[in-house]
C-alpha cells in the first residue's frame, strides 16, 4: 500500500503516527513511502534496508539534503494520533513524525525545486549508533549524500537550531577496600571515597563559549552512580558515570582530555563519545537558508545526526516543527501551525508559492 | 538414618559438612541429628519445623543453653568436606558446623553434666530474621529456652566474644529534579547534591565506649549506593544505604535517633534493625563460664543470636571454633585444634573430664 501524499501535512502526519515504527520495525512505514515516492516520476529512489534516499535530478548548481528518521522511541500507551484543533499528539507526532510528513509534501508537491534536493527518510535514529540509518548510508552510498547544505527536519519549534553539541560519557571508578561492615576500620569504604569525584562536579564551572555569534552551554554531570556489594559489606567499587556534553569548537579528542584532567587520579573509562558540529553558518548554502526562515538561529545543545553530515563535510542544521523538550516523552505533540507554518517556509525557500 | 556420634569432633563436623544443609534445606540434616538423639535416653527431644530442642532433666540448680544453627549460605564450589591434617576445609565448617559438632559431641558424651543443659539446633539463620529458628522457638515455646546462661556456639576462634553490637540499616534519599543532560542548567543533579552525605560519613567519628571492661567499636558507613535514570538525563534521586553498628549501651531507638540527626535534612528510611546484646559479664552464670575458659573474652562486633538471648533475659555469649572473618568465605575453615580444644574445655565445665 502506498502512503497518500495529497492528503494536508497534518492529516499527513496523522498517518505516519499511526503506522507503528518503533526502532527496527520500520519496514511497513518505509514500504508505505517508498510506493507513494517511487509513483512520482522527478524522483529517483533508491532504498537501503528500511531506508530511502528520493532525489530530483534537474541539473540545479546547488544540492540541498531534507532528512528525517521514522523510527520512534517505544510505544507508551500514546497511539493512535489525536488531534484536539491545535495540537496532534501521539507517538513520533513531535520526535519526528511531522517533520517526516512536511518533507514528504515538498517531495510530493515541489517537482521543480530552485535547488536539488535529496530527500532522505531513515532508520534506526534512536538506537546505538551502529544501527544508525543515516550512517549506513553514509557507509555504502556517500554519493547519495553528496550535498551544498543538510536541513534535519528534527524538532527545533520551528527555528533553526545551528551546529551541536558533542556528547562523552565516562566510568568513573573509585577503589576501595572491602571488609564487613561490623569491622570497617579494616576496609577502605569506596563510596565514601567518592567524595571527592562529586566535590569536583559541584566545583565544575561549565565554559560558554560564543560560536558564528551562538552562545554555547557545555555540562558535566553525574547521570548513574553505583556501589556496593551487599548491605554488610565495606564496598570495594563506586562508580559515576558521568556525561560531557561539549561546544563543537571541542573535538572529540580535547574533550576526552579535558574529562580525564578533570578526573586525575581516578580511572576514566570512555563508554560513549559523539562529536559535535560546528554551525558553518558563514557558509553561503547556510546563510540563504536563514534568511528564507526569518534570519532567528539558535544554539542546539543536544546532540543530533547534523554530527554525521558535519563529518561528510556538509553544513546541516535542525529546522523542524515540535518542541526538542519533547521527544520522547509519553505526551509528545506538535501544534498543527509548526506543521503548516514549517511546511510552507521551506516550499518558498525551494521556489514554489 | 541416624548421625554417628560416636566418631570424633573432626570427622563428626567433616560428616555435617557432608550433609548440605543451605537455609531453607535443613530437612536431611536435621532428620539424621534428631534421629541420633532421640536414641540417647538421657535426653529429651523436641522439634519444632526443622529445629530441635534437646534438654537434659538432672534437677541441677543452674541450666544453660548450647545453641548452633544448622544452615549455611550458598554452596560455592565448596563441597565435599577436605581434611590436610590441620584445618578442615568446606562450606559451614567454620560458620558453624564445627560448633554444632562439639555440641553434638557434649550432647553424647555427657549425659550426666554439672549444669543441666538445653541443646538447640536450629534452621534458617542466615536468611531474613523472620525465618530464623531460635526466634521461631522464643515464640512457639519460650519454655524451652529458660535457662540461666546460654552459649552461642558461633566461630569466635575458640576464644569467648561477649555481648554484641546493634546493627541499623537505612537508606538516605537525595532529591533533585530531571532534566535531558544536555541541557542541565533546566535541573538540580541528585548525585552532586549526595556530596553533602558522603561528606558527613566522611566527617563521622566512631564511639568506641568500654563496656564491662570491653571495648567497642561503633561504624557507620554506606554500603550501597545508586542514581540514576537514564545515561542523558539529569537524576532527581539518589539514595545512599548506610549501616550503623551501635554499641550495646545503645537501643534501637537511640541509635535510630542518632542516625536521624546524623542526616538532618535528608529523608531516611529504616530497612532493617536488630538491637544490640549487652556483655553482662557481671552476672555469675558468665563468670563461672568465662573462668572454665581461661578468662579471655574479647568484645562482638558482629551481630549474633546472642541478642535474642539477651531479649529473653538469658545472659550469652558467644564461645565456637574457627576464625568469624572466614565465615561465608569460599575457603573457610576450621582449625583442627580449636574442635578438640572447644570440646575438651567445655566437658571440663559441664564437670566431665
Amino acid at each position: 500500500m502506498a502512503l497518500e501524499l495529497s492528503q494536508d501535512v497534518v492529516a499527513l502526519t496523522a498517518a505516519l503516527v499511526d503506522i507503528e515504527s518503533v526502532s527496527r520495525n520500520e519496514g511497513r512505514i518505509v514500504d508505505e513511502i517508498d510506493a507513494a515516492l517511487r509513483a512520482l516520476d522527478h524522483l529517483e529512489v533508491t532504498r537501503l534496508g528500511n531506508s530511502l534516499v528520493a532525489r530530483t535530478r534537474l541539473g540545479r548548481p546547488e544540492r540541498v539534503v531534507v532528512a528525517g528518521h521514522v523510527d520512534t522511541v517505544p510505544v507508551n500507551a500514546n497511539l493512535p494520533a489525536r488531534n484536539d484543533g491545535t495540537l496532534l499528539h501521539g507517538l513520533g507526532s513531535c520526535d519526528m513524525k511531522g517533520g517526516v510528513a512536511v518533507a514528504l509534501k515538498l517531495a510530493a508537491g515541489v517537482p521543480e525545486p530552485e535547488r536539488d534536493v535529496t530527500y532522505v527518510f531513515y532508520e534506526c535514529e534512536e538506537v546505538e549508533a551502529t544501527e544508525n540509518g543515516l550512517r549506513k548510508i553514509a557507509e555504502a552510498r556517500p554519493d547519495l549524500l553528496e550535498a551544498d547544505f543538510a536541513i534535519l527536519m528534527e524538532p527545533s519549534d520551528g527555528v533553526v537550531e545551528a551546529g551541536c553539541q558533542g556528547t562523552l560519557r565516562v566510568d568513573v571508578s573509585v577503589r576501595g577496600e572491602r571488609a564487613h561492615s561490623a569491622r570497617a576500620w579494616r576496609g577502605v569504604n569506596a563510596i565514601h571515597r567518592a567524595v571527592d569525584v562529586l566535590a569536583r562536579l559541584n566545583d565544575y564551572e561549565p565554559r560558554r563559549p560564543v560560536i558564528d555569534g551562538l552562545e554555547y552551554h557545555e555540562g558535566l554531570n553525574a547521570v548513574l552512580v553505583n556501589g556496593g556489594v551487599a548491605t554488610n559489606v565495606l564496598p570495594d567499587l563506586c562508580t559515576v558515570t558521568v556525561n560531557y556534553r561539549f561546544a563543537p569548537d571541542r573535538s572529540e579528542e580535547q574533550a576526552l582530555a579535558f574529562v580525564r584532567g578533570f578526573f586525575e587520579g581516578y580511572e576514566v573509562e570512555v563508554t560513549d563519545t559523539s562529536p559535535g558540529a560546528l554551525p558553518g553558518l558563514g557558509l553561503p548554502a547556510a546563510k540563504a537558508f536563514i534568511d528564507a526562515v526569518g534570519g532567528i538561529v539558535n544554539p542546539k545543545f543536544g546532540w543530533t545526526d547534523v554530527a554525521r553530515f558535519t563529518e561528510l563535510g556538509i553544513p546541516a542544521v535542525n529546522y523542524g516543527p515540535g518542541d526538542p523538550m519533547l521527544a520522547h516523552k509519553q505526551e509528545e505533540h506538535v501544534p498543527l501551525a509548526q506543521l503548516t507554518g514549517c511546511e510552507q517556509t521551506l516550499r518558498r525557500w525551494l521556489g514554489a508559492f
